[in-house]
């Protein structure tokens, strides 16, 4: 029998299974499943009411909150296609991204009331702008709640589309369809444990990939899920004890919070289970600390917005049981393996797999059930990563016989010092060894001699005093001569951080570059 | 990116990442994923050599062990249809459902190998009788391995096909195409716990549906699979202690002969974690039996060959944690609740939920992926069974407002006595929880007061005494008077069974309706 796939399956699963059950906790509110299909069901049906045509882009300006996870099906009922904005843009890229998108109707936090203001002018194509307050609520009130019939939808159709940039050139708004979402939701399903006690923290925003690993999947198996409205170290420790979390993931960088933040001692974690690392490389140290601060499972992960996002994690295999424990955590700390629905290689330009050696460095290509459907109208950048059937993650890697993949730059972000291959990652972690380093990040600085060089800039935790030559005899130890940063640079400002908590190090790298002509890309 | 939905993904899957892991356990031989890839591949590329075209269907005549399930990818690899026959069918069965099936190919095991001398000259279709020994090997050898290419084959294609009759009528050919195959495994999946740890033993025959919920999930997570043969307590018990299995399927039947077998202190059975129950419906005394002598959780489950088969099972929902041990065993031992993939319901001739009283007696009709596409070649009977748009088991339920189902009769097994319906189940529980009474079955006799009334046969347990009298009173206290057996039969023959350990009750029932006419079904 032929259903079409379509996440909407999962919220009438969640009514009709788990429809008494408190399945979405927001702020002060809190909604079951049945209330919240109800709501999600009014949305549609109030889209369709205002005009919504089928495939019309409806955007979202939106913190995590209830009303975000709405527009996930109830835009999606309407047949349009929810389109969640990166709020941390800048006015410049929402505008370029929503003209790009053609988005008819923009949901938005009253806090941007300022920036819709521009966008009214700036984006003439958005016919309704309604705002996540009151008259969200007399929107709702528009709309009548239906239950959907999943056989009303085309399952190869596009469902959600997330921008990943805006800033240059042609924005590229990924597009996932019914299909997608459904067979991901499925697959990272498989990974969960405990289901029937599993209490999910949203911390990282649903409008990023690495936010939306889990909500579909939660959603499915009926699981109550808390939204974190804004990552902030000492209210989620607050929310882990009041709801009890079982299961959250983090950035790097907000475990790194979390785990230095005074509040830590403050508040009961007990309840926590799993922790899983993604949106940026872990390291060993990281999996230890979270795990013996948070007293929980640390398993990284790995996945881009074109992946659906979840392709590998860390998780260990059964081949590996009997390994030593820092083995172990050495993996748990990897992109990983893949999970069901994706094959995952390491490639070079011929697209024929590296040696699984650990050494051999070459690029990762995806090719699945997780992977966008490609860029919304943009066919030459899909082209460009849709080479020879397999999506190119631009993300450059080794692996091993059993197949776990561990990240060793971004492509764009490897430095090519005097013909070598330095990754930048690989340096940031010997600085980030060292027990001052609050964060730090490396990039390409320009090179008479060597071409490039790597240069780092470094933040310190409060109090500590490292220097300069401090730093370098510790690195001495740690890295090969050709690998050692030439410039360094200490700071005490935070370094500029994405939306989701990612470095920014093309902003950090500019500086080193202005009027000087830059590497072509390869 | 649209990928077919095949089960040929896991066994590449399982290639890839647990090529050196031992996957494979039947009898005395062993064989690692990429022992098990490579000859899966080289039976495809041996079948296409010998003539197989697409669509073709291949038999097989075979217990559990590798070739069988080899032929489970090999077959479908080639683009034929694997039809693996229920080994305890009659000649005559077998005769009809091939010449039904219009089969080329048949493997068969040697010890059938009279009954395939019948076929020969009864099935002029089969053109291609290959045995499963050393020929096999041969045969094989004539294949060369080369990796399965996911793109070239269409997901709406029939894969597999099974049949469940073929005694009176049409023979019933279920149809599941490659995309079921691949769906019902991601949503057992999920089921799994601890899967890095798991080895799964195949107790129950991998031609029936029972037997089959299991392997494809196995293979795509690359979990070590055990063949048990044919299934006798004291073999059985001996391989969970030889191979430290984790995870088994039992129909209540082999549940029962296991606690009883005088083997059971002998064997080390601390490995085990779970064992479901299928193909018959159990009781919360057997759960709790099985639970106290194996020391593992016992969770029953409930599905057809027409729906892939699983579909529901009784593990416990998050809304009823603090429910009292009682509770829980009770609902453990129902058939419980949908998988995801499927949605469930217990309606009326209308296909109008029944009420979820736990009182309301409807009909299961099911819609979702795990759902076969229809009965081979008799488009009549597949429009019989999906009226509306949902297919009907023609199993006989309760439900409750948590939307547990708990089966109360065959629709064709009910009794109607006096106007009122009788669950023979119910009676033969009764009858069960007597502690004397090895098996039983209740069924519909002739009467010309009350048009049908409920007769029962039973079997003691070695050197009980039980007598008509007793056992009536024992089952006054239990049932109401109209549901009380008006024909008791002791009889210390086992009672029939299909393949998989069902009582055939329809065989029990046709000698007390001898000459009469029968009920029209309804």
């Amino acid at each position: 029998m032929f259903v079409p796939l379509t996440p909407i399956r999962f919220l009438n699963r969640a009514v009709d299974l788990f429809g008494a059950k408190t399945g979405i906790v927001s702020g002060d509110l809190q909604f079951t499943y049945a209330e919240f299909g109800d709501r999600a069901t009014r949305l549609a049906s109030a889209l369709l009411k205002a005009g919504l045509r089928k495939g019309d882009r409806v955007a979202y300006l939106s913190f995590n909150n209830h009303q975000l996870l709405e527009g996930y099906y109830g835009v999606v009922i309407a047949h349009g296609v929810v389109m969640p904005l990166n709020v941390r843009l800048s006015t410049l890229e929402f505008i370029n991204i929503l003209n790009h998108s053609g988005a008819r109707f923009l949901f938005y936090e009253t806090e941007f009331v300022e920036l819709v203001d521009k966008l009214r002018t700036e984006c003439p194509v958005i016919e309704h702008f309604i705002p996540l307050d009151a008259a969200y609520e007399s929107f709702l009130n528009t709309g009548v709640a239906e239950r959907p019939d999943a056989f009303q939808f085309n399952e190869n159709s596009v469902a959600e589309l997330f921008y990943t940039s805006g800033s240059t050139g042609t924005p590229k708004g990924v597009m996932l369809t019914h299909r997608t979402l459904y067979l991901h939701a499925l697959s990272v399903a498989g990974l969960y444990t405990d289901i029937e006690t599993m209490v999910d923290l949203h911390t990282i925003p649903l409008f990023h990939a690495n936010g939306w690993g889990h909500p579909q999947s939660s959603t499915m198996l009926g699981v109550k899920q808390v939204m974190v409205r804004r990552f902030e170290p000492g209210s989620v420790l607050k929310m882990i004890d009041e709801h009890r979390a079982t299961d959250m993931c983090l950035v790097p960088t907000m475990a790194n919070a979390l785990l230095n933040s005074p509040e830590l001692a403050k508040y009961n974690h007990s309840s926590l289970r799993c922790v899983m690392l993604g949106g940026a490389a872990s390291t060993p140290e990281l999996v230890t600390r979270v795990q013996a601060a948070l007293g929980c499972t640390c398993i990284a992960g790995y996945g881009l917005t074109e992946t659906g996002p979840v392709i590998t994690n860390g998780r260990l295999k059964s081949t590996l049981l009997d390994q030593p424990e820092s083995e172990k955590i050495r993996r748990q700390a990897m992109a990983g393996w893949a999970l069901p629905n994706v094959e995952i290689r390491v490639v070079d330009n011929d697209l024929k797999d590296v040696p699984r050696d650990s050494e051999s460095v070459g690029e990762v290509v995806v090719q699945g059930d997780h992977v966008m459907e490609g860029y919304f109208r943009d066919e030459a950048g899909t082209e460009a990563v849709m080479a020879g059937g397999w999506f190119h993650t631009g993300d450059m890697a080794v692996w091993d016989e059993e197949r776990y993949i561990h990240i060793v730059d971004r492509k764009k972000e490897i430095i090519i010092s005097g013909g070598e291959n330095i990754s930048s990652l690989e340096v940031e972690k010997a600085i980030f060894a060292h027990s001052d380093v609050y964060e730090c990040a490396v990039v390409a600085a320009p090179d008479d001699k060597w071409g490039e060089v790597p240069a780092a800039i470094v933040v310190l935790k409060a109090g500590c005093k490292l220097t300069e030559g401090e730093l370098i005899a510790f690195l001495q130890e740690r890295l090969g001569k050709f690998k050692m940063p030439r410039i360094i640079e200490f700071t005490e400002e935070p370094l500029p951080k994405t939306g989701t908590g990612k470095i920014r190090k093309m902003v950090l790298k500019e500086r080193f570059w202005e009027g000087k002509a830059k590497r072509v890309q390869g």
